[in-house]
């Protein structure tokens, strides 16, 4: 992609009103721009990360034996009344009529329609276990929308939901789930940490949630420090389970269960949460299935949920610096991008050319900076939008055969003879 | 993908008030349910389909140089009132109230929100042309709504906006649109016939509509006979345009301009529309680009849609017979299945997989057919979800050593031996 063709509005300062960081660096770094109160549209720079992400979590949900389907947006509030949620849910559910006065809503969440979808099509223990899920773009009308997509009003999810004969069979579905969001995470280049969690307004009787550390997340984790490690080495779902791990609220420094030496506490964002609830929505919605005995029984549930939008913001938590976003490469929007900080100059102009047809050519997400701007405002842009390798193309380093090479991960900057350029890239990207 | 694993859930008998082909056999491939009035979920079948459709509106827009961002589906009032259409939309528009008492609705297009994001951020000539699009549900609140997702009230549609300095250069931009319309339909294995049409509540003075010919479709059309090998080969949009193309209500006999020899007269389905507006969008919101001059003018816009979802429909329409869905290549959910007759045979299991593993290996979608059901049902549900290429294992031909195969575009069915399967397959699939 070429910078002159693209549509990257950066822009100077954020707006007073963006409190945290991530916030702040995505409307300066031109990723969103709000609509309403905590609404954004997605610009080509946001939505390629956001996609970047789904697609991660989309990926090891398919791994993990989960199947893909699409609920709508819009919802009948009638199984919402079934399952008794249509009063519970107060003021936060987005509530409409539509032109023949039938009350219908934006869905917060979806345990009541893929219950409905689930009995419909089986009712047998012999086409269990299942476990279905969805991406699509969720309401929840916060009284208080903020911190950009860290909580914004329509937010995009990946919501699935597991379908059991009994609880042994549910708890090994949830585990499963609990490996995949480890997974999921750590390809992002995050890490996580599982922690015991209350079920709150889903309902049931075990939960976890997932945070992420982040020096300036919203939460403190106190949590034993080897589970940093375990994550990324054995993702066994009971070993994890069996530390300890604790937010503010919960954790009780006379009474942590594990000594001082081994507690670490860091900060961190919460970015996904599981819930096993057994047979509460399937009772209530009649969703039975036959036993081996021929007994019909109703189906044991749990349902899964991972903020992608959310997860944009949370990753520029995790890795910024004051003069901008550090993407990890795995979610970068770009891999590289190639700074002419001459577009006049023929040679300059060649080069970059050069360069950037040869990775268009390989499938590497490259952008070609050939905007004609200052040199202070093309890197400055480019340290912000946090590209991970970026090659400057300059009238002098290129008359002595030299190109500069910044890790933005690092922001140490090196000069490469330019005829080993492409080899040298070639060589940090299959790392 | 294994049969078993998946959720294909095929139906017997369609609901009664599915009047249209497609949307009857939507519901008995297990593509889509119902859970409103003209609401649907994907099931995953369908939204497999659904997300091919979109891959290649996407891949077409990006080669016609279109940059992808992402509205979102709940927008303030105010755009809408300052553009004068919150009410010229009348009882079409879902409208909503948040719970701070604050106008909102559902977009059911996008003019007045790409129209603020374009001037927040540009405003000169020297960032024109430019054309931005998104793939985003939107919702038209229909009086009736019917015939499954042709006309849904809550749709997937790519729409995309240009934004030119004057009426010449949007001109461009138009027929850079049109060319890009074409060739998406025809990837799709569809013809696409492109008439003149009315600009409606959009507003402007040029539009055209693009219908793709179905035995079963909605609309009339008259047009010249040329038009449908002119679109395969030379796609010029200013040649195509001067075609005499009609539907019913356009077309009068006594006073066509071209003679009844070059006259066609087919069925066709609507799948897309594009506008020129001129400056009434930018006019009213105040959409100013300094020209090469330095004096502030209006910018130009085109708008220009395709309903993804309401293609699904249209493509079974043009491709299905009286046993099920004969999908296009290029769309088609599975390219290839493989049908195990008797999964408890110990040969065709091991064939089967063999098989299988082949093509999973190799990156060919594939979907194992391993139920365990009567043969009459396995082979009548794969007519009837109508993957194009079928490998047939049944144990008497096995014995032979040969299999079935089947084309479902021309439903002749050969033996292959089985070592020839692989090659055979291969040969078909790079054809």
């Amino acid at each position: 992609m070429k910078y002159s063709n693209f549509f990257l509005p950066t822009v100077k300062d954020a707006p007073s009103d963006a409190e945290i960081i991530s916030h702040q660096l995505m409307i300066r770094a031109g990723m969103i721009k709000q609509s309403s109160a905590g609404i954004y549209s997605w610009l080509p720079l946001g939505l390629i990360v956001l996609k970047k992400i789904e697609q991660i979590v989309r990926e090891e949900q398919n791994n993990a034996g989960a199947i893909e389907l699409l609920m709508p947006t819009i919802q009948s509030s009638d199984l919402w009344i079934k399952s008794g949620r249509y009063d519970d849910y107060g003021k936060e559910m987005l509530r409409i009529t539509d032109r023949s006065g039938r009350e219908m809503l934006y869905g917060p969440t979806n345990e009541e329609l893929i219950t409905d979808i689930f009995k419909s099509h089986i009712n047998s223990y012999k086409d269990l276990p299942k476990n279905l899920y969805h991406i699509q773009w969720k309401f929840r009308d916060e009284v208080r929308p903020r911190f950009g997509v860290m909580r914004g009003r329509e937010f995009l999810m990946k919501d699935n939901y597991s379908f059991d004969i009994d609880e042994n069979s549910a708890k090994n579905s949830y585990d499963n789930m609990f490996k995949a969001y480890i997974k999921t995470f750590i390809r992002m280049g995050l890490t996580p940490i599982s922690l015991r969690a209350e079920t709150g307004p889903i309902g049931g009787s075990l939960s976890h949630e997932f945070q992420i550390l982040a020096k300036t997340g919203e939460s403190t984790l106190y949590y034993d420090k080897k589970l940093e490690t375990l994550n990324m080495n054995t993702i066994d779902p009971n070993e994890l389970q069996s530390f300890y791990a604790a937010v503010d609220d919960q954790h009780d420094e006379k009474n942590c269960p594990i000594s001082k030496d081994n507690l670490k506490i860091s900060k961190g964002i919460e970015v996904g949460h599981i819930f096993y609830f057994g047979t509460k929505y399937s009772e209530k919605l009649n969703a039975l299935v036959q036993d081996k005995k021929g007994k019909n029984i109703p189906v044991h549930m749990g349902s899964y949920g991972i903020g992608i939008s959310r997860l944009v913001g949370a990753l520029i938590e995790a890795y910024h610096d004051e003069k901008g976003i550090k993407w990890p490469l795995e979610v970068a929007p770009f891999k590289l991008s190639i700074i002419n900080l001459m577009p006049e100059d023929q040679d300059c102009d060649t080069k970059s050319m050069e360069y950037y047809e040869y990775f268009m050519k390989n499938n590497i997400e490259v952008i070609l900076d050939d905007r004609n701007c200052s040199i202070g405002k093309k890197l400055s842009d480019n340290e912000l939008i946090g590209i991970p390798f970026q090659i400057i193309i300059g009238k002098r380093d290129l008359k002595d055969g030299l190109v500069e090479f910044k890790n933005r991960q690092t922001n140490i900057v090196e000069k490469i003879p330019i005829d080993n350029l492409i080899n040298f890239i070639n060589t940090i990207l299959t790392k």
